[in-house]
């Protein structure tokens, strides 16, 4: 499973591609991030983090993507933002037919650290760690990137392989109602 | 001048289209709103809007398009669906390489009731009347769509002019220093 994690942010988009499965060791594709200008009109900015995205879509194709949530109670200023850089990179992702997850900041901490409440720094190190990297991706927004895409395949492909398995009873218990007719 | 006003929004994206120029009678073109409803997936609702969008600017070919701008200190749940939909809309805009011109709640209001503290219904009154309609257009989004569209007409027309004028002169004075010899 590839997975496309996504740092959404209007004047740095972070992207972090990783491979791997549950029980399996994880392993490190690419990660960077796209950057517009606040020089620029917010239609040249959001048009730039499109293209950035959907490049990197077209380049790496991935399975699924995970995205930060975003949060209102943040700071104001930027908040809006990142939301508008959230919406175009979840569009890209929809467009495409791919599955989109989202996840909080303090889920994916958790997931890399296992504590929700992780400093930033401890997150960057276990990023580089798990995968097997000599130091986190830079800037910051790739590997937190990067960690959003551990933290789906850990939890999303654990909430995947829950979903096949509820699937894959039903379609069995139906059979075998129907052999009973019931 | 054809304008494409957009009043964003998750559940209910309003569209208008309003043709006209500065000093010109006012000509509706339509007005109407794209839906998304709140079970489906954030993913599948900004897909629903871009997808709304991009038919009507194929549709209808506007020459700019006029969006409400949004402000984080608004409803704090509904601000992100706001901000999300504005954002694909946007991009829809400027990936048609249209202009994208944004303009408060108060500036609407202001250009087309004289105040920007008016009251929802005088807005829907004055767009019914300045289109010469028998009512406004429904839904509100609709009509608060088409408010946008008669704002950019006024307000992005005049300052077009003023920007013509403005590289006219410039480009006559350059003449006239060149010609000198300066």
């Amino acid at each position: 499973m590839r997975v496309l994690g996504i740092d959404p942010g209007l004047t740095r988009c972070g992207l972090g591609v990783v491979d791997g499965a549950l029980g399996r060791r994880l392993s490190f594709v690419t990660a960077g991030a796209v950057r517009t200008s606040s020089d620029w009109e917010l239609s040249e900015r959001l048009l730039g983090i499109e293209r950035g995205v959907q490049s990197w879509l077209d380049e790496y194709c991935p399975d699924a993507v995970a995205v930060e949530r975003v949060f209102a109670q943040h700071n104001v200023s930027t908040v809006m933002g990142t939301a508008q850089a959230s919406a175009v990179a979840i569009t890209c992702a929809a467009r495409g037919g791919l599955p989109v997850a989202s996840y909080t900041p303090s889920e994916v901490k958790a997931a890399v650290t296992g504590s929700g409440r992780a400093e930033k720094q401890q997150v960057q190190a276990m990023v580089a760690r798990l995968l097997a990297l000599e130091a986190a991706p830079k800037p910051a927004d790739a590997a937190d990137a990067a960690a959003l895409a551990m933290c789906h395949i850990w939890r999303g492909g654990a909430q995947d392989r829950i979903a096949r398995a509820q699937q894959e009873f039903h379609r069995k218990a139906g059979t075998a109602r129907r052999a009973r007719g019931v």
